[in-house]
C-alpha cells in the first residue's frame, strides 16, 4: 500500500516497546516494514506481531535505514547517541526518553492539547513524561474555561515507571510476602514497594523538588504554551502495578463553575468521567489504578470546588487515574506517528 | 499508691485499645485497677496485660462504677450511648471516637499542640482523627513561624484506619495474590485494596467532600483555636498495613524561611524531621510508612518552598509519615490521659 510508512521501535523489549508494538496493532497503523530494535543481547530473538515473525536487530546508526517513522523507547543515554541518527537518515522521531523534552526545536506534544506542534519538528517530536501526560489531559479542558495559572499535584504512581523490572519487583515482593517468604533485595527501587510508600521519584534537581517533581512544570509549560504556569509536584511510587493516580488542585485566573467543569470534562478527549460517590458500585463512584488500566483513557473524578481557595470560585480540585504505560507512554507515542500520516 | 487511677479501656479487644493497653503499659500509666469492656461476646475472655490476667467484661452503664479515667475505643454509637454513662459515674474519658469531637463543651485536644485544653473539660476529652493528628502535629510549630491560613493535603491512609477488620483484608489479600489465588470478597472496604488505590474514606459530607475529609479542616480548626483555617484535604486508602502518610502544602499569613521551618520541625515535640536526600540509605532519606510503624513519632521530610505559591516566602511543602494506631489513636488518648493525672 501507497500509504504504509515503514516504522522502528527502538528499546522494542522494554514495557513500553512491547506496548508500543500492541498499539500500532490495535489501532491499525499503517505499518510497512517493522524493524524491532533492541540490544546486541536481544539481537536474533523473534518476535510475533499481527501474524509476522520479526526478528530483533541490534540498535545500530544503521539500522534506521529507510525507516519513516521510528519510536524511541529507551532509555536517555541511548536515546542521545542513536535517535539523531535516525533523522539524519530522513526517519521522523517520536521520543518517549526526557532526552530532548525541553530542546527549543523538539516539539512535546500531547496529541489532546497541542496536537499542532507537531508540524513544525524538524524530524524529532518528544513524548512527555507520563505523569505529566496523566495530569495534564484532564487539566487541559478546565484551563481552557479559566486559565489555571498555578497546580498542586501530589503524585500516587505505580510500580510500571520503573519499566518491566519495577513491575517484577513488585510482584515478587508481593508473592514473597503472600507466601510468608523473606522479601528480595531491592533492585528497581530504593526500598521495599510492597505495603510502602516511596516519596521519591528521579534525582534531586531544583530546590529540594526532584526531577520528575519539575517535569510537571517544565513539560507542562511548554504543552500548553504557558511559560508563567506554576507547579507544586509531590511524587510518590505507591505499591500499584501500572496505573498512576494523581491528586490535583487548580487555581484559575478566571472564575470556573463546577457545572462547566464536569461538563468540559465529560466531553474531553482522552478523558473518562467517573464521578458518583452515590453509586452502587465503588468502580463508578471515582476513578481507581485497578480498573484504568489496559486502557487508554485518563479517568478523572471527586471534582469539587478547592474549598481553601480564598476565592473558592477560582479552584478546583479532582483526582485522576490512567495507564502508566499506555497513555502515560505508548498510546501518547502512537498517536503522535498517527499526527504524522 | 495514693496515685494510681482506675482506668477501663471501652472497646479493648480492637486495634486501638488493644494498642491502648500496650501504651499504658510502656509509658508507667499509674493503673490502679484496670477494667476491660467489650462487647457481650467477648466478655468472660481473659487478657494478660504486665503479669496480670484481666477478665473482658460485658460493656454496661454500670461496667463505669469506681473507674477515675475511661478510654474510650468502640465506634460513635456506642461512644455515644455509653460514654455519658460514664461521666455521669464521675470518670473522665478520653474518646477516641467521632462522636463528641465537635461538641461546644468538649475539649479536642492533641497534647504537643493544645495541651492546655484539657483544663476545662467537663468529663469529657475528644481525641482528634487520626489523619488530623498525623498532619498537624508537623503543622504546628510551622504555624507558630507565619500564620498558616490555608492547607492543601492529599493523604495517603493505611489500612489499620478500617481497624483490625481492615489489616486483616489487605493481608488476606496480599496473601491470595503472593500466592496466586483468588482474592476474597471485600468487606472492610468498598473495593479490593491490595494493588489498589480507593479515593474515598467515609461518606459524603459537604460540597462533594467526604466526613473524613472535612475532619482536618473542622478539627483542625478547633484544636488549632484558628475558627479561619481554610483546608482542602483529599483522601485516599493505599495498600499500607498501619502508618498513613501525608503531603501537605502551607500557605503562611507571614513569610516563613526554610531554615527557620526546618529548624522548628527538628526541634517540636512528637516531631522527627528525616530529610536528607542525599542520605546514602533510603531509610534516613524522607519518612516511609514501613519504618514509621509501631513507633510514636510524625517524621517528617521533603521539606521544601511552594513554587507554585505567587509568594514563595509564603508557602512551604512537606511529606509526613506516622503510626496511624498509635500516635493518630491510642497513644494521643493516653498522653491526654497522663495530663488528667
Amino acid at each position: 500500500m501507497a500509504d504504509e510508512k515503514n516504522v522502528a521501535i527502538l528499546g522494542a523489549t522494554g514495557a513500553v516497546g512491547t506496548q508500543m508494538l500492541q498499539c500500532l496493532a490495535e489501532r491499525d497503523f499503517p505499518v510497512g516494514e517493522l524493524r524491532l530494535l533492541a540490544s546486541a543481547r536481544s539481537a536474533g530473538k523473534e518476535v510475533e506481531w499481527c501474524g509476522r515473525q520479526i526478528e530483533l536487530v541490534e540498535a545500530t546508526p544503521e539500522a534506521f535505514e529507510g525507516m519513516d517513522i521510528v519510536l524511541g523507547a529507551a532509555g536517555d543515554d541511548v536515546a542521545k547517541q542513536l535517535l539523531p541518527e535516525a533523522v539524519r537518515r530522513g526517519a521522523t522521531v517520536v521520543d518517549n526518553s526526557h532526552a530532548f523534552r525541553l530542546d527549543e526545536d523538539v516539539p512535546l506534544v500531547i496529541p489532546e492539547i497541542n496536537a499542532e506542534d507537531v508540524s513544525w519538528n524538524h524530524g524529532l517530536i518528544a513524548n512527555p513524561n507520563c505523569a505529566t501526560i496523566i495530569g495534564l489531559v484532564p487539566t487541559w479542558p478546565l484551563h481552557k474555561l479559566g486559565h489555571v495559572s498555578r497546580m498542586v499535584v501530589s503524585t500516587y504512581q505505580a510500580a510500571s515507571g520503573a519499566g518491566a523490572p519495577g513491575m517484577a519487583e513488585l510482584e515478587a515482593e508481593i508473592c514473597a510476602m503472600g507466601r510468608g517468604e523473606k522479601l528480595p533485595e531491592p533492585r528497581a527501587f530504593a526500598d521495599q514497594l510492597a505495603s510502602n510508600l516511596i516519596p521519591q521519584i528521579g534525582s534531586e534537581k531544583f530546590e529540594g523538588y526532584t526531577s520528575e517533581e519539575m517535569k510537571m512544570q517544565n513539560e507542562g509549560r511548554k504543552i500548553m504554551h504557558e511559560p508563567g504556569l506554576r507547579v507544586n509536584c509531590t511524587c510518590v511510587r505507591v505499591p500499584v502495578l501500572r496505573s498512576h493516580s494523581e491528586s490535583i488542585t487548580l487555581e484559575f485566573d478566571e472564575p470556573v463553575s463546577l457545572d462547566d467543569a464536569r461538563e468540559a470534562l465529560a466531553s474531553a478527549p482522552g478523558v473518562r468521567l467517573v464521578d458518583d460517590l452515590a453509586a452502587e458500585n465503588a468502580r463508578d463512584r471515582f476513578p481507581m489504578p485497578l480498573y484504568t488500566s489496559d486502557q487508554d483513557l485518563v479517568w478523572v473524578g471527586r471534582v469539587r470546588r478547592d474549598i481553601s481557595n480564598p476565592d473558592e470560585a477560582r479552584g478546583i480540585t479532582f483526582w485522576c487515574c490512567g495507564d502508566q504505560i499506555r497513555k502515560g507512554a505508548a498510546t501518547n507515542a502512537v498517536q503522535i506517528a498517527e499526527l504524522l500520516l
